[in-house]
């Protein structure tokens, strides 16, 4: 059993997630501190979910940008997770960094900006851990289901796509969301793939109707930005729920659960 | 009482739609013959929406495609509404052509192609019919709301929008449906806003998961499109449901009813 | 001889410009003064010029910005245009303006939001007039010589097509101009195509280099916004060139030609 | 003196290539045999071009796509660009690649796909040799200059950037070359740029036109896509000129050169 049967997403030895779950994930864009991540994760767990993100390493577009804690920040996600049981979603720009990553992270993601770093791709296919691949935000379904096969025809079957957005002329969201990517999606490729509503829109008013949304048009799964403090985040704070709205999310989710399944 | 309202998308003098109702549409892409709109118009009755749309006036990137029935089509349309007891949406690509659709169309239509063709919009304000107008292929949302400006500053109160997918680098669609403008919408107008599902994907395989998406995602109603034999329809019958792929959809759909309100 | 032939780009009776002459158009985006219009024509006229640009009718994003001085900017158009021996180039947005335009105005000049409106087109393809086609800021080459068709299958062989700039997710610019789009036309039909690099940069600080870009990519003519205090315009001043740099972009422009021809 | 002033454009021990020389670089897409680079070598060098291009390691869309011949591509690159006395750009796709480059190559050219790949820009920052970064297909100008930053603010001064295209809704071209990005670079940045028509238009029968408007538009150089036979590239054949346009080309392009200097 794995990745690519019908009915199961995504597997580890204590823990398989099956399409009828959903794969549901939370947490910071970017770890910053332990209190931070300790807030977060504890409502993370509340909520059921079982998978924690944040960013340790970051890719921003400006060098002068924060970059993120990096190993600091993995040794915080792994105490959090330990802590709430929880698993790791966190981004890997490096296949160099396989070493670090590897008693670690629970699921390797691969970033926008880097799903055709098809170089990448080659070298993780042979890791051994599960991979979240994001759409590249100027990447056409087509291009998106062949950078997975890059990490397929490697070996790797447990591999999850995340739709989230793709650049457009539209101003008023940070990327478009583009949803009729997840029923084709299913049409195409065995491969779950789940949608982030928090980078794809850029505006946490409206994540929650997209999230809900985003189920509703056959989404495997979810990647939601969680923050206690929003206004203060050293990232992406614009599109981050705040704790409060994320438990009010979890209550809009579980009642849509009944129509999903 | 009117369209700026919170609690009416639109009322008649015999009929007013309320938020909760939603406002349903469906019909054929073009008005092709007496035949066809009469097998729509049944199962649009059944499925018990309250207007029937179909294209009398096309504006086609060709001239040297199918322009539509013109009069023809307004006469089938007026017969078949009438034995439905059904509204008509119907749009209108010339202002000089309002004394034609005076007593036939209850709902004028305005396309995706002239949503910036401001002059027909100022003329088109003082008609005293309620207007739908489509969200421009290339227009921001901002954009969008400032045309309908023209239609209310004009004196139409009774405004529609209807996001139908902007144009961007995807192929695997036809446009790229836009499902976060419908939540921004709200928040920016009192207007309310549907969604088109058909011509935005351009894929009837995808339109009933997008069409539940966008009411979760808060639309105020659908116009969807449905033609009793898809694949010898004049004018995009790829984006076509049939007739039985209708009905199902409306099951789903009332499935999720208890959600929305 | 028409447009439609190799070697000549638009003929009245008394002016054929040929395609080695290239059609070159200059003048203000709005008509906003009879002094204003005066000081421009004057300097149009000094560069060798034979067509003034003005916009009487103004399509305008929102309906609560300067709309154009209408009948009385024609009337100032025409003044200036007899007083310096200029053809009149400026936009009609409604066939019904036709009986005004008819004894005023050289080209009709069909702007980038109206040309999908095909009913307008056809109006416009029986009034004798020559047209200037603008592409739309969203179509495909394809589409935009498809509404070419609408004019010349109506009759009307004096048809210009410019290219404007195209909406993409670049911000840096207005629009993106596609010159590329110049070399693919003149491949696929026989019509004339001139560029306006003032609308598709908005920026009058890189007008110069793509004009002359535009003429060795093989534009058939120019169209470019003067104006004679631009931070005082109405209407898109930041893209229009003062006088001054307007006769610097002409020297330039004079050192390019034998490299042209 | 170095990258960063007004008149070098890029600087080896044995060649100085100034603003007013501009960067000519020519070759195929994919290196794929020792007789076809010959080929190419020696009519680049007859045309007076300082630089020979070729891919030994190309990042392709699809895994089942041709990748390259990579250490063999390099020794034939080599091989020839000795007998011709040319300098080597090649793209480089991994930083782990690097020892391999060191004593074989010129330039190491980062590709499109990788401009957003920073790890690996941080890591070539280091690597002594100049670089030329392509634009990303989906980068919007500023995001072009923040990544060279990547590399000049890591102790690389000799950056060249170069404009292939961006990802836009028209489908007649490969991507949209945006031109206006060379005037604006220019405003923005000491670095400078040059334009590869190959790639932007995918065409080449438009290539020659926009090359040469690229070297008005004020480009700093060119990189285009020359084959021996095009029909049986095993990449991007379409876009290549032969041997003979190439040739014809060139003469245009000196034509033109007074009007540039």
């Amino acid at each position: 059993m794995n990745a690519k049967t019908r009915d199961v997403i995504i597997q580890f030895p204590d823990l398989t997630v099956r399409r009828e779950d959903r794969l549901l994930i939370a947490g910071p864009c970017s770890v910053e501190s332990r209190d931070q991540v300790f807030a977060v994760a504890e409502v993370v767990k509340e909520a059921g979910f079982h998978f924690l993100r944040g960013g340790a390493f970051k890719p921003r577009t400006s060098p002068y940008s924060f970059q993120g804690l990096q190993e600091e920040g993995l040794r915080i996600l792994k105490e959090a997770a330990d802590a709430f049981e929880l698993k790791i979603v966190t981004e890997i720009v490096d296949a160099n960094h396989l070493p670090l990553f590897q008693d670690t992270v629970d699921v390797l993601q691969i970033g926008t900006r880097n799903m055709s770093n098809f170089q990448m791709l080659k070298q993780l296919a042979g890791s051994g851990k599960p991979v979240l691949l994001k759409r590249g935000f100027a990447a056409k379904v087509e291009e998106f289901l062949l950078a997975a096969e890059y990490l397929t025809s490697g070996g790797n079957e447990q591999v999850v796509l995340c739709e989230r957005g793709i650049r457009t002329f539209e101003t008023a969201t940070r990327a478009t969301l583009d949803l009729s990517a997840v029923p084709i999606v299913k049409k195409l490729s065995p491969l779950p793939i789940i949608v982030d509503p928090s980078h794809s829109t850029g505006r946490s008013d409206i994540v929650r109707p997209m999230a809900l949304a985003a189920l509703v048009a056959g989404a495997d799964g979810l990647m939601i930005e969680v923050h206690p403090n929003p206004q203060k985040a050293l990232s992406d704070g614009y599109q981050s729920l705040t704790i409060d709205s994320f438990r009010e999310f979890v209550v809009e989710m579980k009642r849509l659960w009944p129509f999903l399944t």
